[in-house]
């Protein structure tokens, strides 16, 4: 066989043990997050049927789905006809019927249909997988990825909102990040709407508006303009963002003083009376505010109205989240978006299932973090000590004090041949580890043990005891 | 859009709360353990170019790997004779590049190579990921499933072998299983092919041989005769299996006493005096059993040399391990198996890389305690206090006192609106929640909350302090 110079398909990538260390450092924060707000973990395989994944991203998503080839003799499905058109996307359908899953939403609303007799409703999933997206691959982005999702399923309570709140809060208080927790609500989208006539082009509408925070308010505003069929829509236009003033580029930590909040909701109150589903909108997010109000006095830190907020996906109804970090220096979008759909199990035949859920991006928060030098003394996992390998010996004495370390719960190695001393530091230098104990003739005659520490260089003979003690702090 | 009733494809599985927890469970010990003996972690991609993984499981390997199709207009690529001679393999070929990830070891491989400047030799990796096989689906057999595998490699040392030995048993004994770690020898059994006379029928020689504890010693013997070529043959495999006599058969818990395994060791030797591969093997294995003889006093309890012991993949070149479960009634086979390798990585360009492995199958481990009933009281990291919401008002009340427990490190939450308590109750009873508490217009008055556990019915009235203490405990 041919030697081949390996490499790993583009967009994916490996993970080297300090790399899986400051992920899984990560990971433990929004898993334990979650676990504390009563989230329950479920896992679904990462293969999926087509037929499930199918027509729930849109166009531009089912073009990302990674496809799998159907096992044996895959074409004899086949028709003649779809044969002899040769076109990609027939032949595609007759020679594959399974794909990768290329989000979590889905899958959960599937298992929500296929097991809902086992489930207790309200139902409190998370879910930490990887997903996969034949995407561009560029800086940041990849075509496999870990999303890390929460969603409370099954109440329309906007408690349960308050409580996603409390968990991205959590999470990246404890990841040492100061959050911008950004709050919109589809319901009042719809309102903005109807008030400045865009029904016709709600698309194409929200996508502009969405833009807000990066383009600004007057690139937004011309192109709404644009848009526009006659003056009066540019009027209103106008004064929807005289209105709104600067929601959009303002964070909560500057600007959102809870009477500005309370002017500007009523200011759109009054802007949007006409619209029931507009005036519902705002009595959400008067909830939602209420509630943090009594429970965090603070939340005025974090919590962000922002208007012009729309998030791309489809199937959300009401609230809506997204969460910046406002760093200087780095520019890295959303690290977690999420928020209300109201009939997410309904394709799969279970109508009526309310929900709101919230996914958060490991591979930015990892990138920031590390950017940032935020990561703690990563605890790479790897051994505490090293055992010196001299002779034969040695190596004997050395792996019943190994045993006993062992025991005492402290991870620990053998070097498993007697190479040179000099090969052995460097062994234990390069993978981090902090002790190294030695044994030779001398220390077995006194049954004890040198321990060197690799920092300072400094060396203890101690007893075994007195080795563990040592270990163990 | 039409609803579908939603479905997973077969061989893929889905994972409940409780059901991940016990899976968890069985990954912390082995993971723990792992560390424990110095072993870090790394991650690679489930996709992997079909170059690598292509050749290196045989021809039935190739015919199991799950191929992913190319995206975007895919049959572009497919020549036109290879169109009109319409012929799944070859066009395979043309229309796929990727596949997902058969097993960890070539991956491993693969990443060794790649990253071998950055790796501290002997590198002691572990990986606990899922792969994927497109396999005839059957009872304890999945298309989808997880592989924990622990490899040292970068170093020939039989202290390898017997550390790997002590990992295997330290994680069943953690887990309250009693392992049978089956031991036997690639260059053994070189030497015994040798001497019994089918170097030219090798493979089905030793696909033969490794029947032996499925079919016993008989069954076996008649089958080498059957292939063999005269009579002389036929009498040294007389010779041969009377001389291993219950060896195949025999656990080493009831006959694994050392002064027979030393007894056939030397029968082996002088039977084997003409092959210095087979002198070589007998002398691997002595040098593992006088170590662990060191080590481990009791190691008699689990160690058992079985000498028709092969394992199918043919990567192995020295020691093979296989680890069964002495059940009564339960049919499991091999729960972890592995070996050494001389040259995993040459295929990849990287010659002279010895290394040993070994790899514990996690749904036959679950299946396993599942059926013994030996999974602990599972922590299925749910809440341990849902606080009851009455009203408005309660639940103010509530959110307060939550907030405060969740402060604590404590797992819990509120039932999001004010059904009936019934309904509350009974959520509270189907996801396994210890804790009820209740704080109506009484409580509040009081400043207190009624705590109630869930299993005795007992109900207390306590303060905030009070309260974490109890739920602490």
């Amino acid at each position: 066989m041919p030697k081949i110079k390996p490499s790993i398909p583009k967009g994916t990538r490996d993970f080297s043990p300090q790399t899986v260390a400051k992920r899984n450092y990560i990971l433990q924060v929004i898993r334990g997050t979650f676990e504390r707000y009563g989230f329950m973990p479920i896992e679904t395989p990462a293969i999926e049927k087509l037929s499930t994944l199918t027509g729930k991203y849109g166009d531009e998503g089912d073009q990302l789905l990674f496809k799998i080839l159907n096992s044996g003799d895959f074409l004899a499905k086949v028709k003649d006809d779809q044969w002899s058109a040769r076109n990609s996307p027939e032949v595609a359908g007759a020679i594959s019927e399974k794909g990768l899953r290329y989000d979590l939403t889905v899958p959960f609303a599937r298992y929500v249909v296929m097991h809902r007799n086992d489930i207790a409703f309200p139902f409190r999933r998370y879910q930490i997988q990887p997903v996969w997206r034949a995407d561009k691959p560029q800086k940041g982005r990849y075509r496999e990825f870990y999303q890390c999702d929460a969603d409370i399923i099954g109440s329309d309570s906007l408690l349960n909102e308050v409580e996603l709140v409390g968990i991205m809060r959590d999470v990246f208080y404890q990841l040492s990040l100061h959050p911008s927790i950004h709050l919109n609500n589809r319901k009042l989208l719809q309102g903005i709407t109807e008030f400045l006539g865009f029904e016709k082009s709600y698309n194409a509408f929200l996508t502009i508006l969405d833009k807000t925070d990066k383009i600004g308010t007057e690139a937004v505003c011309t192109q709404l303009k644009d848009l526009a069929q006659d003056d009066a829509q540019k009027d209103k236009i106008d004064q929807f963002f005289k209105m709104i003033g600067g929601f959009g580029s303002d964070s909560a930590l500057i600007n959102g003083k809870p009477g500005m909040l309370i002017r500007k909701l009523s200011q759109l109150k009054s802007m949007l009376k006409d619209s029931p589903q507009g005036q519902e909108g705002i009595r959400e997010i008067e909830t939602i505010y209420d509630h943090l109000n009594l429970i965090d006095p603070e939340f005025r830190m974090y919590m962000y109205f922002d208007p012009t907020l729309a998030r791309g996906l489809t199937y959300y109804t009401g609230s809506i989240f997204e969460v910046k970090l406002d760093l200087p220096g780095i520019n890295i979008g959303s690290v977690c978006g999420g928020g209300r759909y109201d009939d997410l199990t309904g394709i799969f035949g279970l109508e009526g299932m309310s929900g709101v859920g919230i996914s958060f991006g490991l591979d930015r928060i990892f990138d920031v973090l590390d950017e940032m030098n935020l990561f703690l003394d990563t605890s790479v996992s790897s051994s505490k000590a090293l055992f010196v390998n001299f002779d034969e010996d040695s190596e004997k004495y050395a792996l019943l004090g190994l045993q006993q370390v062992r025991q005492a719960g402290i991870n620990a190695e053998i070097y498993p041949s007697a190479q040179k001393l000099n090969k052995q530091m460097k062994y234990a230098d390069t993978k981090g580890i902090p002790f190294v104990v030695m044994a030779g003739s001398e220390e077995i005659k006194a049954n004890k043990f040198t321990l060197k520490h690799m920092k300072t260089g400094e060396q203890q003979q101690l007893s075994l005891g007195e080795l563990l003690k040592e270990l163990r702090k």
